[in-house]
């Protein structure tokens, strides 16, 4: 099959690697319909987190299951599939606890499971699933094509800008600041309005992400950044600051400013990965605003938001700027990183150039 | 009027001060019956942080009204009331929010008020309350001398203990280990048995507070610190770690073992004013535990525990274990500085030796 290696430093390439097999009773063996880019793929990509040998990569996907295990009893062959970003078995502690992206015994795609076998990344053709029946979500029936964008952005996106608003403590009428446009970002306007809030905020500089983000429920738009930025969320909210605060991005900066426009009393919930960022204590308890965060269970909450997905009442596929063929993943990835596209799906069964 | 300065290092005097006046129609003048020293205090004593001139210091009483204002009219001349450990109004955005702590208009005992007048510290006779409507909480009737030490622990401790449970959002069932064995700790302990616990881990080396938290509600009690301590709450939780922590020291140690022994997806409650600690937000990341916590916004939560210690269900003045008149303050200081006492109990009442 095809699939997508990391060399190193801006060089990506789809290349023909063995085809995934069974290797456990709890396996299975997805075709890959749909898979995209994710912005945290670009940390290795731009050279930030080093490659050391080419390396797959992805981890996103959805797709048709084409063979499973003897153990495997809630997945089928012939069953239209979501993948989290992760593999879990959803029956230790922490996945019965809402953290499975926390899996006592689970792990992360493109690398070794615990068995020492290589689990697939997702940009490619054909992935081995380990623990099938924990990691994977089935459609009643093979969904409309139009929905596949939606339901990829299950995959990542969608549960991590809905785990960014639950962190954040997101509730009815609540004003809401997002900060960071990007795929998640956007994701948490659209989590946060569907939980309700009575106002919510994006920070944003480009015009069509501030499109996407009203068409997600935003209700005000802000491009100042830093003191200015807080200074205008300080406006928009007669001097108080916002209740909930969604950091979507990693950087200090994002986090100062997420902690800068809450109020007194109010909550930052974070999901963007931290690059840097030392906090004082100190400032938490002057302001007493919480802060918590971390990798999004998006396992867990996916039975939640898959019917909305399927009956079309949530469209976080529109987060899709670009589709292209898996052949042309160097694109895909280069748009990402030049900020050309908000987040690129790949279609693997597009014909490769060879 | 006789009242508490403290001097510098370890030196503390009650002395004559000229008795406080009415300045503004919204203030009271409450003639003290019982008062207390804080954990805080003792930084000031220690000479941790700075003693520039003498002043007057302490910030939890209870009494009754002596004069009133001709603007007041929740609180009556020869009402009882329990102070909080600050001054507020209970009608800005802030106290509104449930942050009267952070009062908009609000201020400190021991310092001056936004109009420049001294308010009056609570370790002395009288006390000058500015903003007497929504500073005080007037019990129906006098109470019965007996309750007199739970109501004090109203002021400051036990809400405190009360804030740190629910920033780290003790519900029914959830293991919790407290940090911190002294008077707040220890009302911590009594919080989170009061919120339905399922287990409250208390983390103390002396035997009497061992003691006072096991008839608070302490299921076990763990007296290893550092890798050790953690070790032992692993072993304790299965592994896992406590559903909530709550910490209630301020040190970097304390944080840092809170940190460790909280699960994946738990929550640690912050009340112990930060002394030193930066933190690395991947750490928090890591494990998507949430930290929340802060002043206590102890007024806001008097109306709700009040009614439990009137009918002597909750019983917080139990962390008081030395009692002594105003005119030996400095032995006050000294007993609870040299860890002969948890807490001490303050009557202004009592003759002063002169």
């Amino acid at each position: 099959m095809h699939a997508t290696l990391i060399y190193g430093d801006h060089d990506i390439r789809a290349e023909e690697v063995p085809d995934p097999i069974l290797l456990t009773g709890d396996d299975a063996i997805v075709r890959v319909v749909a898979a995209c880019v994710c912005g945290s793929d670009l940390w290795p990509y731009r050279g930030v987190d080093a490659v050391r040998a080419p390396r797959r990569i992805g981890h996103e996907f959805v797709g048709v299951v084409e063979q499973i295990g003897p153990k495997v009893s809630k997945i089928a062959v012939g069953d239209f599939v979501i993948a989290p970003f992760y593999y879990c078995d959803m029956t230790c502690a922490n996945c019965l606890y809402g953290y499975s992206a926390y899996c006592l015994n689970g792990g992360f795609w493109g690398t070794d499971d615990r068995q020492g076998a290589f689990a697939d990344g997702g940009q490619g053709e054909l992935v081995r699933v380990p623990m099938a029946d924990g990691t994977l979500v089935a459609t009643p029936g093979i969904p409309d094509a139009a929905l596949i964008p939606d339901l990829l952005a299950l995959s990542d996106v969608m549960g991590t800008g809905h785990h960014a608003a639950l962190s954040a403590g997101v509730g009815r009428g609540d004003t809401v600041v997002v900060v960071g446009d990007g795929a998640v970002g956007l994701c948490g306007v659209l989590a946060a309005t569907r939980l309700g809030a009575g106002r919510v905020i994006a920070m944003s500089r480009t015009p069509q992400r501030q499109q996407l983000a009203r068409d997600f429920g935003a209700t005000d738009i802000v491009e100042e950044r830093g003191d200015e930025g807080v200074e205008r969320i300080r406006e928009l909210t007669g001097g108080i600051g916002a209740d909930r605060v969604l950091e979507c991005v990693g950087t200090e900066e994002a986090m100062d400013q997420s902690l800068r426009v809450a109020r007194v009393g109010g909550q930052v919930g974070f999901v963007g990965v931290p690059h840097g960022a030392d906090l004082r204590i100190g400032r938490l308890f002057r302001s007493n605003v919480g802060l918590r965060g971390g990798v999004a269970s998006v396992r867990n909450t996916m039975p939640e938001l898959l019917p909305e997905v399927l009956d079309g009442r949530l469209r976080p596929g529109r987060v899709f700027d670009l589709e292209l063929p898996l052949a042309e993943v160097p694109e895909a990835y280069r748009a990402m990183d030049e900020r050309r596209a908000t987040k690129v799906l790949l279609r693997p069964e597009a014909p490769l150039s060879r």
